[in-house]
């Protein structure tokens, strides 16, 4: 252990990164915690892109924070015209700097393909760099799962995600997961072992009542800080994610 | 990341594709997105092929936009009889150019083999020769379900699907992949994770109630746009499926 | 595509083949369709082979419609005295050349380890042999989840089932597959894929309540045709399954 | 097909062997049928022995019909002891050459090795030796579950089992196969597919209420028979198994 | 078969073997039978080792029976000293020579790996020399678990099993072998096989029933006997376990 | 058997260690004891890391007990800001030589890598070290889910958890290993074999009701020791875990 690390500890104890996403922070005690890692867990539909979308736009416009997007799937263009229905206009935050994408598939079949296969320590190599050169603070990993199943062996895959996570927070970046859970279950996670290496989880609950579904947020974990311990509605709105902190889920009995 | 797909963007931006199917614009909130990837997903006998069938057929009719249906596993003749009886003509279709069908096995037992083996990368090539010399707009992949079987690695079958869907839109094609679920459960697809890379989500339930089976339809997912967050009833009729988008699914308690 | 095929089409269009099973063919309004591949699945016990045999036996002695019944597993003497208690005497037919079975083992053990082992397209073109030479129309093949045994790599049996619904409906031929269902569940098949490559399923169920076994009967797919879609009560009579088509197999609360 | 089967055929139609058994050759419409192969399935402590081996020694007792026991895993001696606590003095029995047993280790733990390696094959010629020797027409295996799990691979196991009941009904032997089924499920077998393969299935219900275990047995299937379709109750008495073919398992409400 | 066993059977038929556990007696009509092997398996902190430990230590001190503890991975240490607290001087009954155990690990690591490592062969002939030189009459096998865990293929567990009851058996011990069940289940053992090849099944349940947790036992299965069969409460007192042969374990409705 | 190891277990008899988490000691009957292993098990955000800190800093300021923390993923300096949240300045209690840490990784991403691969043995060797040179007394496991995770073998799993136990009490230790339990289940513990080879069981609840999560926790297991048997409430507060050891989880009907 080398006494560098103790003072990056000092400097970095207790400081949060606000979220400004409605009702959220409130959750959170007053936000997320500056160099860790978070999981951002639900179902299909459940909004998980757009609210950790929001967490680094708000960087960007309210904390000038430049944030980094790393998808291992998703076409930018995509990704650019479905943020623009929230107002978040992430191809002039690119423009001037502030904001970065790593991974989407651009040109032909053979070059997607190519990405695809880009293994984990080549991506950390891309994140490294811009954290070191454009002072990247908020990045988010859409998806985890996709990275698990680059994992061929079971028994490699929570090693990966540890040495993801290490990695990530030692450059000292706030970092959002996003893992896509079953549909119809209360899991926290995909494989049951994500939420255990995380130092917060927040969850996104989408509950299928009659003819309806009924969608519910809780923090199920906070590493060093105390939170909330209930399942708050929320809504997906014109302006993204908005969280009722004040108010349950299920009113009645369920 | 090159400004030719930027442009390409700026185009497709909110471009709704209609399906014309009764009711079910108004759940979409006017029509799908155009060159993006949905799931249809269902249990056995639901209406899944009908329905998408009925998307292909009505952009023939409606608005002239070409269409493709790959099969990898149905013969033509059978697909066409069993259309005629929702008045879907394709063999007429079919002779004025502006419909197409990919894969079904014609001849002899060994040519059926072959095209059974034929991979996605052989698939694929077809696809993009009809969009380029026959400007096809709809496409209809029946099933995905095939498809993964003949992933033989579980950790390769997200990746197909990725990179199969990508393909698809970047040739600017509104795609619908059909998907089977399992009898008796509430999933959005076989392997659970089919609708994660996928823009959106349509599901048709058929719950069984004592002696009875009731059938709901929801849209359980769209990028880029708002949607209506209930489950309707739908009925399949001679002219193919109609979905009532003011009632409910379960009108009692259930 | 060959216009042979295109010709063949027009001919086979909307013709129905009467099971002449009381009460079942106005569940399948009108019969099942010439041609095509239906499922018959239930749990044991259940009356499969009994109502695959009806439909055989019927079309021998109603239509003078040539029938052939495929077994892996079952001695043909046992078959033989098992269905002359529903008063179906198949020796008589076999003599007369109308009715034909495939499979049975007869005389020493080394020899029925050889049936067993016969491979698939081995069994394929005895069938084939058979309905060129003996104009054979309906076929009964008892039953799938042997073939699937048969077939080891897991992703190569959906492969098998389609080639051989393939290759038994391009001679013409109007089958149904027996599946064995796990016992207490409402499964379709043992698989769960064996009835997406059908064009028909119907299915036995068998409810266990309190200290009885309650029987129904359900259309649960048909392509090309609408179908009864609820569960009706059946019986197992000394003239075989008979169909109640206007009662519900629950008639009070379950 | 040789014309040797056909006659055989013939002379075992209808043929029934009482199992003399208190209240079950009711249900059983008569008896067991000669030459045919019966699941006796049931979980722990259920009784499945006893039964089987008042069949055999009922065969011996009262129609002088000689019997043989295949047994995997137990010893000779425990099982002669525990017979002789229901009357059941198999030691005289075997002593008059009447009743016999293959299998059970004797002496050393490397002979014990031996026997239990011995393969399906090895066993089956002991029993035709038997047979043709002795005149053996009743045979209990006990159990199945073992012989399974002496095959490896899975898909050859119903392939071993539809190999052996084949082999032990060519004998013209009436054959009780034990099967131990999971606690606390109503399945009718271990691997789910025993009870296709053969003939009938005669099932042995432990259901616990409270602190009670509360007994039934039911017939749920009989090819070419008709037979009872309720779950009976049934006690384990110092004669053995006796059935209430009469009453219901469950009295009231469940 | 030789007639020596013959002889020994003689001897050992219904040879009662108390248990001397307050209340259990009576629930085995008497006791355990000589020379039988018997299943006790229960969740965790259950109470088996004491139970078994009981059935030891009252043979020492009431019946002067030489008693023999097998385990595979506990301190001799630790187990001594938990045992002085239901006032079992396993150390004194040791130095008399009444008492032996095999198997802990005592001195270092590497040492401690070995005795892991131990095979089932080795373990046996180390009973065996205790059998024969000390007179040991009743054995403890602590646990069938890790018996199983040391065997590698899933098929060659039973064999292990059955192989190394059978061995005991025949030196004419009356033995318990241990079987932890999954919390939360009302299983009879850890994998489903174990309950089989036993002689008889002592089970020791536990179920949650708000926040407390209710227990009861019952004997599931004695061949060769009759037995109580019921769910019977117990106590883990000062003096070990304590069965109420007279009450039932759920008073009210469950 | 050595008798060094008889005169070690006098020594060690009923000796209590002390956890003085408030109302802990009163459900383990005065303290764990000492030289034993101790399982510590619960869900995601269930206070498991915080309860077995407080045991370790309780011991290094009441008892002036050496600690040790082993932790194969997390960060030193995550680790120490989380407990200053609690009050557990660790920084300072390292410095005076009374608490040690083994594993953390420190610098770059290579070197955490290779301490992820750090096999068992040689974690044990360090432990070891730290044991003889600091006198430590206390040592906690985090988590003993990745210990099995690196264990690629299933049977391989129990083996390296007996191993690491019987290492650990010889030197004397008391060991709490933390273990992580799936969400939403009452399982004691992942793999469900890891409580077996544990002295005792702690396990905390978190079980979801309507919009909020109870927490409860229980002793569920204690070798050689009485113990409470009800699930108690527990809270995370500003000191860490505080249980109130005379109340129920769950006040009404569940």
């Amino acid at each position: 252990m080398e006494d560098v690390d103790q003072e990056k500890t000092a400097e970095q104890d207790n400081i949060r990164v606000k979220t400004n996403i409605t009702g959220l922070d409130k959750l959170l005690k007053g936000g997320l915690i500056r160099g860790r890692n978070f999981l951002v867990s639900g179902p299909c539909g459940s909004g998980k892109t757009t609210l950790a979308m929001q967490f680094l736009f708000n960087g960007v416009m309210d904390d000038k924070e430049p944030g980094l997007y790393v998808t291992l799937e998703e076409r930018k263009d995509k990704i650019y015209a479905d943020m623009k229905n929230f107002s978040f206009d992430l191809e002039e935050a690119e423009k001037t700097g502030i904001f970065h994408l790593i991974g989407g598939p651009v040109a032909g079949l053979s070059k997607y393909m190519e990405s695809v296969d880009a293994n984990v320590v080549h991506i950390m190599k891309e994140i490294e760099e811009l954290v070191r050169t454009k002072g990247v603070k908020r990045v988010v990993v859409d998806s985890l799962n996709l990275l698990m199943f680059l994992t061929k062996e079971k028994h490699e895959q929570r090693k990966t995600i540890a040495m993801f996570c290490n990695a990530l927070s030692e450059l000292g970046c706030t970092v959002m997961f996003i893992s896509e859970t079953k549909e119809g279950t209360m899991d926290l996670s995909r494989y049951g072992v994500e939420e255990f290496v995380m130092d917060g989880v927040i969850v996104l609950y989408l509950v299928k009542q009659e003819s309806s579904f009924v969608q519910g947020i809780a923090v199920r974990k906070m590493r060093g800080s105390d939170h909330d311990r209930k399942i708050r509605p929320y809504k997906i709105t014109k302006k993204g994610v908005v969280v009722y902190p004040d108010e349950m889920m299920f009113s009645g009995g369920m």
